[in-house]
């Protein structure tokens, strides 16, 4: 019942497929070979491989530094040689603190010590692997043995701390509990400790991934009351990869900083708990009870603090170097072996990380094994794919950074573009990325089957953000394609785009399932097999998603790059700033008047804290016209090439040689203010969001944090940039003529 | 240092108390003598007396035909007296069913009998008067014993019936729970019956009134574990008033319906029940996960049902008729005695009722002490001030219905406007009312002061209001009236405006405690001077807002109604219904759109429930020409007598014979669709919504409800209506030329 209400589609697709099909960087010839190819790797990964292979890598917990980790990158290292690729391991030493010393116990009102534990379930198999499991911890946390009041921070991020002072509430000299969610969680600590607390405690609050969402495991998906999630807490924004070794490859003999002199560290102690160890301290708080949007799924009233609750909070780490592995395979290309198409996930896990990362994990396998059978078969990619399995992304994205960083300048050259997956489910595409790769993404998912509904993957998200929007779309934009978003922080992708200014796309499907098992002990296989992608048919839509996009890039005379999406997003950015600054100015100036008219204080209740307002400097205008140049002349220099190409679409391998060469434009090699790492002056992760994207970041972040002076300069550095790439765009038209 | 803060506007609001003063509807003379006798009435209600008032008349529980109802009904009586008012007490019969058998009990899968009482609290001393305390219950809820699976429907509400159909999911046969909120109660009975469900339970939820919002009581004013809601559930959207006499007054021969012909007792039993009752059924729910916006604050998933818990729920009530004593107290009029000025509150409670009404019953009878010191003085009001404290509000508005369906006829001819209050707290004033009516509240509450600011209560709210709005009006705005909301239902100005048409306002102050004591045995003295306005200086403040209106209604020659703001708002509720119209239709074109293109399908997860969305017939396009000619011709007339009254502020009896009329005309005698006693063509409450007001009720519940062809016929009534107004206006300033 549900094919025949898509009749009309599945009919309108096939005869679309039917068609002579037409590939952007293909002659005709090529794109109907390119064309059979594909066709048949589309038909080669197997759910029952992947479910074999998730089932083998975990089936022990496998963490940095653990013996699993490392048996699992000489499986992985053994399957691509049993294929028949080209493969062998990197490994580098990097800074890996695992946890010798934890407590938490609350002093007053009442005794209280926190479990700081995951209990094993007797339905889940491998859940009572206690011995191989790394303790629930926050890696890179400080080293303390602090006493003090407890203050609820509701996420712990600068927003919330303008509500505390507003309140009159300091955390100076105290210990903050904050809920996970907002940010990325090494923000927590950072600003706590910016704000002068001494300790931080970060919880699953059962609203957010806990009961008030679903079934808590093994009854749902969702987390469980003892459940904790792990994860890192080091500074990354403001560098990836081994805090001691910024910039260089973590190899043996690595120039390393002392753990004291890396700036990534945290400097306070930082511990993770579950819901059931917070409930006590929370219900303990006094002081104010917090906004409505600070409250939780816990039955209790939350309060704001300081005290009456104290709490006792000791983390001490073991500071070793460990070992990594990243499995590296190649595919050599034929024509233009120098060229690189690269393709990676993560191995490693926090404990058996079924489905972070390994649901991600097992696609990249089946892709390279379906990509060996096709070579089997005679299929030879022009340029050189490189399959990279990388070990130690939970603790900092280490494998790939330090990969990337080891073989920086080889990179600069040949890289046409990173593709990456991590953590996959059920449900729809999500692809985000460089915008000279949109409207590729595009036409890669526009071939790939989504297996539930038997429409096109392109087709489903389409269908879903019409109704998420409630809008009706006209036939124009139905038939236009879907934006991919930018890129943050979060995964491997991090030192080839915004590190090396290497395109980059990262790819996954879900939404339909839920779930609260993150980074604890029961992302594992019982959960993955009962609450999530069971039938691996997502793991096989996205090894076709991620090998059809790699093949096309790797076959074309000229890969699929296109600019228009590209200027025509960065316009967008552009406006966003400029709106962020009138935005800014505007509240600035309303709360002023406000001030002036007695509006707050009026409307504040005297039996209730209340901070008087202050005023603030007038946001000075600012001038934008650098930027508003180059992204003009961004968007010409785009719109001229694409019509010089759709004229000549030319084969010639100089254009293939520099069309991939313009992200590299948007670099900058000073990098961003205060962390010259990040050199993508498009794409980064937000000095305050972690994860979150901040385009054009030199600029927003100037303006997010007021810093009016800076602003100026960080648009003539960002337009220069984006004139790099214009101008690279007008040499590559002279070409075409 | 508040002070200091604002002393600008005190500056400026003492400049304007200095200058000559000048009230609408009075000449120079008789404004400068009003605004004399207006300062020393304002100097008069003491917090002293309301607070031993409180503590007298919230004593013990007095709810209808409880002892303690009768005893503060002789008190107030002999107050009046005593201040040397003409008083005496009216006596009604009405239906007033007060429980015999109550029992819920879940029978699997566990068992569980709910405890349906409220535990006295030590500290609190009257919350132990148990035997005088009505059991926890609806009034009104049909009889019933009954066993069923349970449902869980959020806020029982319409919408919330469409999801679960969606979700495929039935309350046929079943007993359905549902959480306070999002409607008046009896709403959620009736809409459960009207969906085949056989019984309904109604919860508090913590996140509602509970723990989520703070401190529960003692420690805090929200709702206690035990703590339960009691209510009328009776269909009061229907008519309002005894369930046995609709239209006529319950007088002692009055024609009755037997219970069994009254179509506003529900027909399925009700119950409610605290959340440590509730907790243990929606536990035992299976099924769905229940959307987030239905989620409370229990620390448990929420889900629909249908079971696996099934409970047995009994309700068996004594149906006895019980007398309410209404007490009257008259302020002759020297002039014109036969215009009335009505001041009602009611005194009657569920049970101790401290805030519930008695926070407004003590400004009421400040308000008569205070005006009688007045008379004593030499004081003679124009026209006549009746004060009423009503019985039987709690039931279902019995005491003032019954008491203006008695003088109805009276009523009609002489009644210049009632002022009504009802619970009243700490903060900002809130005034909704007759639109006619909206300058003359924004001039009275520039007259009176805040206070906690020290503001007049005009201006802090304006403040407030700007700090709500974000926005910083310019100087017209600031100098503009606010607007007044219109009424719906929830006190006893509806038989006085929906009933008999005459122009109604209700005033209250609050905003700056919450609380959840509403209808429990803990709204009593103890938690009133614990957590609301315990120096009972906003007592004082609606005293004063309330009795200075009354006195500049009840001594001008001409009351001071104005019809410009009338004609503005009742024009934006055209611009409303049209929108509603257009909306709907919009939403309804989208949802076919999206079926016809499979979005719905695309998005749904197989996994989950989903029953297919059907196409829904296309609104036809509506003539709204009519209510556009009346509305146009009312904003005409409206102008044109302000500028004959401000070239000529005639001070003519025939004119103040007539103003206050023009509210009569919004009546239509034939009343509103299926709900004839509803006589008042603008202003309404809903029938889906209770207490929430509908405007232009007839024609915006058509198409609420998709009777396209009720709305053309609904047009022209309401349309007659205005026009009917319009025309006694133009009549009116005929007069003036």
């Amino acid at each position: 019942m549900l094919r025949a209400a898509f009749a009309l589609f599945l009919c309108l697709s096939l005869a679309i497929a039917q068609s002579p099909v037409s590939y952007r960087g293909y002659d005709a010839a090529g794109a109907a070979q390119e064309h059979e190819w594909e066709m048949k790797y589309r038909s080669l990964p197997s759910p029952a491989n992947m479910k074999a292979d998730m089932e083998r890598l975990a089936a022990h917990p496998h963490n940095v530094g653990s013996p699993y980790d490392n048996e699992n990158a000489q499986w992985i290292l053994a399957q691509f040689k049993s294929w028949g690729l080209d493969a062998h391991i990197e490994t580098f030493d990097v800074l890996f603190p695992t946890p010798k010393e934890r407590k938490l116990e609350m002093l007053s009102p009442s005794r209280f010590e926190a479990q700081l534990a995951e209990p094993p379930l007797s339905v889940d198999p491998t859940s009572n692997q206690t011995s191989e499991q790394l303790p629930t911890y926050n890696a890179y946390s400080g080293d303390g043995d602090v006493t003090a009041p407890l203050v609820y921070v509701n996420h712990g991020i600068p927003a919330d701390y303008e509500v505390l002072d507003r309140l009159g509430i300091s955390v100076k000299g105290a210990i903050v509990i904050a809920r996970y969610g907002g940010s990325w969680r090494g923000i927590k600590p950072k600003v706590a400790y910016e704000h002068g607390a001494i300790g931080c405690i970060i919880y699953s609050d059962p609203r957010d991934d806990g009961y008030t969402s679903g079934n808590v495991f093994p009854d749902g998906a969702w987390r469980p009351p003892f459940g904790v999630q792990r994860g890192s807490v080091a500074d990354m924004p403001l560098y990836a990869g081994d805090p001691l070794t910024p910039g260089v490859g973590a190899t043996k003999d690595a120039r390393r900083l002392s753990p004291k002199e890396s700036p990534v560290l945290m400097k306070i102690p930082v511990l993770p708990i579950s819901y059931s160890d917070a409930r006590p301290l929370l219900a303990a708080l006094g002081g104010e009870v917090v906004p409505p949007d600070w409250r939780g799924g816990l039955d209790i009233t939350y309060h704001t603090g300081p005290g009456p609750a104290k709490v006792h909070l000791v983390m001490k780490s073991n500071w070793d170097l460990k070992p990594i592995h990243d499995v590296i395979a190649t595919i050599p290309g034929s024509t233009l072996p120098d060229q690189w198409v690269i393709r990676g996930n993560h191995h490693d896990a926090w404990v058996n990380g079924a489905e972070d990362p390994v649901s991600g994990t097992i696609s990249l396998l089946e892709e390279a094994r379906s990509m060996s059978e096709l070579v089997k078969q005679g299929w030879r990619p022009k340029r050189t794919i490189v399959f990279a399995a990388w070990d130690g992304e939970e603790p900092g994205l280490l494998g790939s950074t330090e990969w990337a960083e080891t073989h920086a300048s080889e990179l600069s050259q040949k890289a046409v573009a990173y593709i990456n997956s991590d953590s996959n489910g059920r449900g729809f595409l999500h692809a985000g990325g460089s915008h000279s790769l949109e409207m590729l993404v595009n036409q890669v998912a526009r071939d790939v089957e989504d297996p539930e509904t038997h429409l096109s993957v392109w087709k489903r998200l389409e269908l879903n953000r019409m109704v998420g929007r409630r809008g009706a779309p006209s036939g124009e934009q139905a038939a236009g394609d879907l934006p991919i978003s930018a890129l943050g922080s979060g995964s491997d992708y991090t030192p080839f785009l915004q590190h090396l200014g290497i395109a980059s796309v990262d790819l996954g499907f879900g939404g339909e399932d839920g779930g609260g098992i993150y980074h604890s002990i029961y992302d594992d296989i019982y959960w993955y097999e009962h609450f999530s992608d069971r039938d691996f048919v997502y793991g096989r839509a996205l090894a076709q998603t991620a090998g059809t996009l790699v093949m096309r890039l790797a076959g074309a005379a000229v890969p699929g790059f296109e600019f228009n999406a590209q200027a025509r997003t960065f316009s967008t950015y552009l406006d966003q700033v400029k709106t962020l600054w009138k935005t800014t100015r505007d509240q600035i100036e309303t709360k002023d008047r406000l001030i002036e008219a007695g509006a707050y204080k009026a409307a504040s209740d005297p039996r209730k804290p209340f901070v008087a307002q202050v005023k603030e400097a007038m946001p000075p205008f600012l001038d934008f016209s650098p930027l508003e140049n180059a992204v003009d002349h961004l968007k010409r220099a785009a719109a001229s090439y694409e019509r010089a190409y759709a004229a000549n679409p030319s084969e010639s391998s100089a254009l293939a040689g520099k069309v991939y060469l313009t992200e590299r434009m948007l670099l900058d090699t000073k990098g961003l203010p205060r962390r010259p790492w990040f050199e993508h002056m498009v794409y980064a992760p937000g000095f305050y969001t972690g994860y979150g994207v901040k385009t054009l970041p030199a600029v927003r972040e100037a303006i997010d944090q007021k810093e009016w002076s800076e602003v100026g300069p960080q648009i003539a550095r960002t337009a220069a940039a984006i004139e790099r790439e214009a101008q690279l765009l007008d040499s590559m038209t002279s070409m075409l003529h």
